[in-house]
């Protein structure tokens, strides 16, 4: 089920190329004490991308841009079919790593590199892109670049949002499009395919002793912000019973939605209180006013409606329910995920099947086209974080199976039909 | 028990001069919603001292301060024996009422137009104290000019505070004995007695339908500050089961906390878990750390130190313990307490016996000389705030107990002895 082609093409993976490339790449934006600080559209991602568009033609490939400033690295195919894509993001979070969407990026590029060393030409054309803002933490919303690809009239309302110091979408676009004016400009586009290498950004792989994941989908994922409004009252005169604590409210309604997801196994349920705001929040005042986030994910539209249930339940005089995000769960495409576990079978890399609790690009993207993803395992799980770390073996292997996944893709006899 | 010119005392008392005095102190930092806010030594403050100077010496008192600006309004007596005094203060909350600290004051001033009016001269001096900075909004600590009076080496710890503006105590203090430069200084001088009327500041009276409380101490208080360490994690890829969510060990042990107190009936218990910070408090990170405060109350001694106990045995490696605040609970003097119920009985005032949970400048005097306090119901037991009020009756009552009992007081048959 896997051609010698696929294999020829894993083979020309260097570990040593793509770990230099990560490095060169981590350069741009880094952190004096590790790290990497690389924000959308700023100084140091416009050098970023000056690198990695020098890198891209040394390889042989063409580069183009469009509206939202995402950059199309394309290795022409013995036919002018829709491409076989891959790619990922290079923003970072401002405390971020070297790996999140950069590791995506640059194996995508060590494939295209691999394929002009075994002297490989595909049927299709093969594209690495990169997303512009996926991280979101310059400018809302995240996953920016891939929204705006695939619902181009997402671009427009973007355009006004601001970063911190005043600067819009606009302008900072305005800004990359003058740097790269030479490069052509594309609009939407039919892709064959979007594989996303990425890194798990969990603990899931680490603990299970995996270097690689096939992807099966993204979890759903429901936000509620619950506001508790009782009366403030001074700690020391008001007896228990004249009291109204928004804080004891709020501490009641976490334990009976605890409870009510208690038969969802810990190892699938995903919920979480991460965000509080107390007032008067004085250490001798009962809480007048505690407003609290849920997050809860999960792979199955059953459950996500159960728990919607739940909490529309909990509303009441004093108990305000407002919800801020509503994703259904993604199943990603059966056919690449069929190719992806036979090319890591061939390439005898043991994999395991996960479901992402992370946004990607590719969520967007599965509106486009067949899409799916790859793991590989983070240290302790940690990610947007300098210590995030995956070691080097793993990183080959994903690009190894990537490599080898594309190169099936892009081939008539095995890849999808455009 | 009560001796006939106490009764004459008490029916001195107006009710339409006391509310009149009091609207009149309520201008001196009138808020325009109103409300006041007459933070201690500020402008406003001194204009009221300044009003209130006049208003004693138009009563024929003598007026002195001290180091820390505590004003003394001496009526004389018959000996030159140590005063019965009374008294509160007239700084207020930043959003506060006309009340808290004021009718204290203002019902002290009443007691001296009525004994002048039914023409008493008590054997020992009256005097009626305006304590400095009690509600310490201004500057840190609280209670500050009682505290200073009783402690005298207290103050020269107290100067070198600063409010919001870089203000020092030194500063504030010298501006006010500037404008008062006239007054005489004292320093820490014997008192037969202190008896401080004061709004309950809780709904306990309102709730019971009386008008006045003999207060037969003041609470024990444990400030404690608990800060929870997980580790953030990203709440859509982190299995419950590889969490360490320091919001969920933070919720765990204020389950456990109040479990531990549940045997006290719930209208003495004083449990509160006022002030919380999350970090990094974002919808879609577990919480990485947690720290909560706790404020608890009670007038026993050993229900106290269990709950030290209780508290001390939380602390592991990610639970760190912080106590903050630990005062004993005091006992009011029980010959004042009886000399207070003897009085309502013979004006025929119906009273309850109350603990109070507040902080009130009588805990330093009781340091001093023997001390006790009247309460006046709190409607909806608001206080430090705008609707903050008492029935104009309960506050006649109030002041008729207090004229009642300074006179007995006062007089070598019924009073204390020096």
């Amino acid at each position: 089920m896997v051609s010698e082609q696929g294999k020829r093409a894993a083979n020309g993976v260097s570990q040593a190329r793509l770990l230099n490339n990560l490095a060169a790449l981590a350069r741009f934006g880094a952190l004096p004490s590790g790290g990497v600080n690389r924000q959308a559209l700023s100084a140091d991602d416009l050098d970023a991308r000056a690198w990695l568009i020098e890198l891209a033609l040394s390889l042989g490939c063409e580069v183009s841009t469009d509206a939202c400033a995402n950059l199309f690295i394309r290795r022409a195919g013995m036919q002018d079919l829709p491409p076989v894509v891959t790619g990922s993001h290079i923003d970072t979070q401002p405390s971020g790593g070297n790996l999140d969407g950069c590791y995506g990026v640059m194996a995508g590029i060590e494939c295209l590199s691999a394929l002009n060393e075994a002297g490989i030409t595909t049927q299709r054309p093969l594209e690495v892109v990169v997303w512009t803002n996926e991280e979101g933490s310059r400018f809302a919303p995240g996953a920016m670049g891939s929204s705006a690809f695939v619902n181009p009239d997402c671009l427009a309302g973007y355009l006004d949002n601001q970063d911190r110091d005043g600067v819009t979408v606009s302008a900072a676009l305005t800004n990359c499009h003058r740097r790269f004016a030479d490069l052509p400009r594309r609009v939407k586009y039919p892709m064959a395919a979007f594989i996303e290498l990425h890194i798990e950004q969990g603990p899931v792989l680490e603990q299970a002793g995996l270097s690689l994941a096939t992807v099966q989908g993204i979890q759903g994922v429901r936000w509620y912000q619950i506001r508790c409004v009782g009366q403030s009252a001074h700690a020391g005169t008001t007896p228990m019973n004249r009291r109204a604590d928004a804080m004891t409210l709020a501490r009641r309604l976490t334990d009976r939605i605890e409870r009510a997801v208690a038969d969802v196994p810990a190892d699938q349920l995903r919920l979480t209180f991460g965000c509080w705001r107390v007032a008067p929040n004085a250490i001798n005042t009962v809480a007048g006013e505690v407003s609290f986030t849920i997050d809860f994910r999960s792979p199955d539209d059953d459950a996500l409606a159960r728990f919607d249930a739940l909490i529309a339940g909990l509303a009441a005089d004093n108990v305000i329910v407002t919800p801020s995000l509503r994703q259904p769960p993604i199943a990603f495409d059966a056919h690449l995920l069929a190719q992806q576990q036979a090319c890591c079978d061939a390439l005898d890399i043991p994999t395991a099947k996960l479901v992402s609790g992370a946004f990607h690009d590719a969520m967007y993207l599965a509106q486009h086209c067949p899409t799916s993803m790859f793991f590989v395992p983070s240290r302790n799980g940690v990610s947007h974080n300098p210590a995030e770390y995956t070691d080097p073996h793993s990183l080959w292997l994903g690009a190894r199976a990537l490599a080898c996944c594309l190169t099936e893709l892009a081939n008539p006899l095995t890849g999808v039909n455009s």
